[in-house]
């Protein structure tokens, strides 16, 4: 596999020069300051690279680059002899294309070996626009994007090239490129460079003018030489040698305030979830920029000629929310019109397109009759606490109590559902919270089973405090399928002991004076709690006795009769059902909506972090009508009082409807069969031709060859489990478990070493002894299997 | 004044045409498009126009339409002689230059006339390519941007085409602008369109070509006969009958769609804070879009020849959150930049540079010497929330309690911190809280002296709770400036009152079990309670009392004998001090931190709303080292344990970046100046000399002699006050006042039927008896006027 890397060594400067018309100059500028780099740092290397070139050789750029600065090291990567664009003329060529990592991985080993002679400087000319083609037909903007090269933006000096120019410095932006200078001719007509020079003061990037070259001559010595007369002017060009200082400085001061930034950070940045005490300064991760499904990080201890930014795998999707890559292009876009169209508008009353595509999107694809209803807010904790603001209510209406009754949550143990201090009260004292002033858990959390792999076999694992109660330890599968099988398992042994069980449990609690108002979970996989699967036949059975329990089983405790349950199936019934579909949905286990896992339509569900594909955040939290009229009134104040300012905001609505939009289609276009089928033996083409409808209830992609050899590392793996894109391992540690322990830390700081060949690395999260590492929705198999063969050689170390 | 507005009639489908180079054929495609359309479309009129046209006038864009298409309405608003650039040839003319607000109210006349005539189209032809400048020397691309007129962009089919089309595609739509169709001709050599079909596929733009005109004939009936034969092969060519039926049923599509978005609201969406058992369809906003310090609004009620959108000025700065304008380029090129650079990457243990830069930004314009650190979350509220955890934290162990203690809050009666449920805790039961489950207000909410002023004075109210105590009912000062004079007013006999009454509760409420664990304020305005100015000396009292208050007094009711403070006049003292500056900071107030209008440096700050100038939700709250150092400890859980997936995102941390830029650029090149000198003697360009280092420490947008003229309406208004950019009207209720009141619905209702040439109206929010209204940091003085007097009218009506 090839991960993109970025661009930055102590001994080279590179700059990338980029056209914002074709036959602006590009040529001519590469070489005037390849020239002039040279004449300023006569002790220094300096190169030119053309990575795709396209045209006869001796016509192309670099045949001018080796007439008028012969000295200059000159090399092109990928040529082609149609004179047209790089994507047309590749095809043509007859030659095999290269795939866009494997032109980033040329440029990249071609860049290693100038900075390896020594202090230099290397200019890399683009062909065409800035969206011109490459050789794949990614255009150049995109493609060179990861690289991370500061750009040197050739303006258009000619009529219209204002329009030009600017268009082209916004493009590149958008790519997260930093231009660093605009150059353009003079050309007294139109004065174009007076203009900009105008609109990017306040930007702080400056445009540099040079006198245009000479007419073309017929005769080709005189044109020869007319154009060195030309070059040796601009030699003494004060612009030239300004630019060139500025580029210098420019480039130092980059590397200086990279290789200061985790101190300053450690200064004054106050760190979430962070013991900062046990964080020194060199143990911040210093991210230059991040592209596809990685981080750009500073290697400090680089030597002169080592690569100071190495890609690191974001393996914890940037805690769990990025889903379509960093840096995607669509999504930028999806964000900028929004902004363009909006800003933000605010929310209340009023009704702008996003907010109502995205509830409509969410509704329909949510599959779920029960939900009608889109509350947004801003992150998954507050959708929470906006969930659980729904759901009492609605209960205690029904059940007749008062605002000052106290009315808890009915969960799992080991649930958790955010940071603000409402979604702590969601869920039982734990390590998260036990210390946090002002917590109070409100409510019961059961026990409940859990599942894994070990061995080779597919185990429910039972914990002791049910096992007497439930009449067994257990049950083992064949595969994670068999326990997803729900409707098989309806009507086992197991199930009426679930079903027993959970009922004489909510017959206790409630004779012991339990009001509860939700029955709130994170369906199939509790996340923060430590990435536990638990049985889903019980957490689909938990739902169904709820629902199934009269009402005065939980009015139990209070002297009012409620009414009975209404008579529409969409209403709720015995609690309202919560899932937190947070981390679980989405695709994140391989499915829309991880209730479709369980079979079970939540009341009110819960959908933030992938929902906005890995950028801004954002939250929806749906609900059933029967929830919704539980607030209707003729009193104002009866409202669900609750409503961020940027409600609803139409950057975040416009990019989570992309983003669906995205993986709906990377779904129904079967963009994850190869991880559909399981076996490793069908060949990759073979595995793609499958389509939405054959995907499997249960899949991951993690390889099942995978799980199973991890699976046998007994000694040092209490168990694991793969699903959709995550992977969590239980690592056996004498130290015991839970949040405070370090056991996954080792595992985690060999993936931090790195890959055999050392070009990228992990960057992980753990939870205690549990290590989890998640992909994205757009990572590849040769990213997955690169991974795994990383964990192992980690594992068996 | 001008509102910016949006064109949209049923009679008239309205489009322009963009250019993605020069010489690309806007004019050939715009002739094609009016000859389709009277074609297919005979009973309609159709129309051409050209706002800006530079060259002489035989060789115009319209000349060519006259001659090849005659019967079609045409016509040019400014036409410049010179062939060059609009802007310099404006400059060049002698004419004055028209503002960009007199060309888009020129062209909306225009465009409403044709709409009178009946149904019709009309398109409209951009000069250049989208970014080249307007008459003022704006980009056509943002100076247009607020008349959403579907845009037809005409690519490039020459060499490098491909990039001049993506690149200028961008560029609209980071403008919000919808491109409904890609022209351009077919070129079989470099194919472009073959590219460009494929590429936006996925973003359903349809890609049409026809076929090139011919060869430019040197004779001059030639080649009028040779195009004209040209336009009547076109006549027929499908493609251009496609687009014409797609353009058509686009238009109808995006007016049934903005028709019927209210109804589905209303059966989809969940409103914020509000009763929709209240609220009609037909009483939801439908906004197409907003500019500057406008929404565009449908008028549902519009008939066939009236404006389907209107301009509303958004009243309530889209809930307090806008102040650089809707739709400014600059803030969304930094939120596309940041995601192009990085999408969102995960921050625990991380550094990147958007979020180090802007820690560094605040800590060094708030000037408060306490402040070294910055926690990131998502909004005002859980800001608010992570600075009470901080503060209680910090209390607790300094007082030797334990996290179970019932410790408090130490606020301000009608204090409102936000709707998550720790935020709501900081506040006392009232409208917002009590019916919400699990409300528990926790600490004690001292009554205060309010501000405002009537019949010309600034009266100092002190409510009657407190008379007897403080033994005065107020004072009454001859300005708002004079209230703030708190250096002059300490000593006062109303300051030695203060802080007798002050010490007397504290004491007091200790004495009866109370444990503070923070004093938290809103600083000078309580927002949400009602709009509520607090004399700035009672706030700066009660702080300085309670940091000079020992230790002894707040932890009297523990066993616990607290360490003295720590030697540092850095340390917080007494009760760490939370100002919540959410609403009250970043320039709302006219100040960069409102704490500076009291003369007081709180030990932590929340800073959110215009942070990222209504844009997407970021909030940032400051704390001292002090603070800092309660969390240290060698156990991980000893932490500040709270974190959102999206903290710090760096789309929003570079969209505050560029935010604070911004305004920070304003104040120092004194763009308020016109504001800072409340005498409307003075010529405005006088009044703009001022520098920033003039401003006075009290002023604001809305002008002495209108608030002086309302203030005299005592039949009605029960007083106003005017700081910064809001301004707060309390008016006559004999209902009653509060959050229930619908006294200020009726004023809200006069400025919703807007100005009295019904060219635009105000979007406003109330607070029961309180109408607020608050403009941007954008907002010029010939709109602040325009409000002022449309607020006089519908006082006095």
């Amino acid at each position: 596999m090839n991960a993109p890397a970025a661009l930055l060594w102590r001994h080279l400067r590179v700059f990338q020069v980029w056209g914002s018309n074709t036959d602006v100059g590009k040529t001519i500028f590469s070489t005037a300051l390849c020239k002039a780099a040279a004449k300023h740092h006569s002790h220094e290397k300096v190169a030119f690279l053309k990575p795709v070139s396209t045209g006869a050789p001796h016509e192309a750029d670099s045949s001018h680059m080796r007439t008028y600065a012969p000295k200059i090291a000159n090399d092109t990567l990928f040529q082609y002899e149609v004179a047209c664009s790089p994507h047309s003329a590749a095809k043509v060529s007859g030659q095999a294309v290269p795939t866009d990592s494997a032109v980033l991985a040329e440029i990249r080993s071609h860049a290693a070996r100038r900075a390896a002679v020594g202090p230099g400087w290397l200019f890399i000319e683009t062909a065409g626009g800035v969206h011109s083609p490459g050789p794949s037909g990614t255009p150049q903007a995109d493609l060179y994007a990861p690289m991370r090269v500061p750009a040197l933006l050739v303006g258009d000096s000619k009529l219209g090239g204002i329009s030009q120019t600017l268009a082209a410095y916004e493009s590149l932006k958008l790519r997260g490129q930093d231009v660093e200078a605009i150059m353009l001719f003079q050309d007294d007509q139109y004065e174009n460079h007076l203009y900009l020079q105008d609109y990017f003061k306040a930007s702080d990037v400056p445009v540099y003018t040079i006198s245009k070259p000479p007419q073309r001559i017929a005769n080709d010595q005189a044109e020869h030489d007319s154009m060195a007369a030309y070059y040796e002017r601009l030699s003494s060009d004060p612009s030239m040698s300004d630019l060139l200082a500025n580029l210098d400085k420019r480039s130092e001061d980059r590397i200086n305030r990279l290789e200061t930034m985790n101190q300053k950070a450690t200064n004054t940045i106050w760190y979430p979830f962070t013991q900062q005490k046990l964080l020194s300064a060199s143990q911040i991760t210093t991210i230059d920029s991040a592209h596809g499904d990685f981080f750009q990080v500073l290697s400090p201890a680089a030597t002169s000629d080592q690569a100071l930014l190495q890609p690191a795998f974001d393996g914890s999707a940037s805690w769990w929310t990025q889903g379509l890559g960093h840096g995607n292009s669509k999504l930028t876009l999806a964000a900028s019109y929004a902004a363009g169209r909006y800003g933000h508008v605010m929310f209340a009353s009023s009704v702008h397109e996003p907010a109502l595509a995205l509830a409509e999107t969410l509704l329909e694809n949510m599959r779920n009759p029960r939900l009608t209803r889109v509350f947004y807010s801003d992150n998954g904790s507050t959708g929470c606490e906006v969930a659980t603001k729904m759901a009492l209510r609605a209960a205690r209406l029904r059940y007749g109590w008062s605002a000052k009754d106290k009315v808890g949550i009915l969960g799992l143990r080991g649930s958790y559902h955010g940071d603000t201090m409402g979604a702590m009260d969601c869920s039982e004292p734990g390590v998260f919270n036990e210390k946090v002033e002002w917590y109070t858990g409100k409510g019961h959390w059961l026990d409940f089973p859990t599942v894994r792999c070990l061995e080779g076999r597919w185990q429910v694992d039972v914990p002791e405090a049910l096992q007497a109660d439930l009449g067994c330890g257990g049950e083992t599968f064949e595969s994670l399928d068999e326990v997803f099988r729900l409707d098989e398992r309806i009507g086992s042994a197991i199930h009426k002991a679930y079903e027993d069980h959970i009922l004489r449990e909510l017959q206790r609690l409630v004779s012991r004076g339990h009001k509860f108002g939700a029955l709130m979970l994170e369906p199939v996989v509790l996340g923060a709690g430590g990435m536990i699967l638990a049985d889903p036949l019980f957490q689909r059975t938990l739902v169904e006795v709820v629902r199934s329990s009269s009402s005065q089983l939980f009015s139990a405790s209070t002297q009012h009769s409620p009414p009975d349950d209404g008579p529409s199936d969409t209403d709720w019934s015995g609690l309202p059902v919560i899932f937190d579909e947070v981390f679980v949905g989405l695709y994140r286990l391989g499915r829309f909506s991880a209730a479709s896992l369980l079979g079970v339509h939540p009341d009110i569900s819960v959908h933030a972090k992938l929902l906005t594909g890995g950028l801004v955040p954002l939250c929806a939290t749906l609900a059933s009508e029967s929830i919704f009229a539980a607030f209707g009134s003729d009193d104002k104040s009866d409202a669900l009082l609750h409503g961020h300012s940027y409600t609803a905001h139409p950057v975040g609505c416009q990019v989570a409807l992309e983003s669906l939009r995205e993986m709906n289609s990377m779904h129904a276009s079967g963009d994850w069969s190869w991880a559909w089928s399981q076996s490793q033996q069908q060949e990759p083409a073979q595995r793609r031709l499958r389509v939405a409808e054959e995907a499997p209830l249960v899949w991951s992609l993690w390889s099942s060859d995978f799980v199973d050899q991890v699976s046998h590392m007994a000694a040092r793996v209490e168990g694991l489990w793969a699903l959709g894109s995550v992977l969590a391992i239980t690592l056996r540690d004498g130290a015991g478990s839970g949040y405070k322990s370090t056991a996954a830390a080792d595992l985690q700081a060999r993936l931090r070493s790195g890959s055999d060949d050392g070009s990228w690395t992990a960057h992980t999260r753990v939870l205690g002894n549990v290590f989890y590492i998640m992909a994205s929705q757009k990572t590849n198999e040769a990213t997955v299997r690169g991974l795994e063969k990383l964990i192992v050689k980690a594992l068996t170390e």
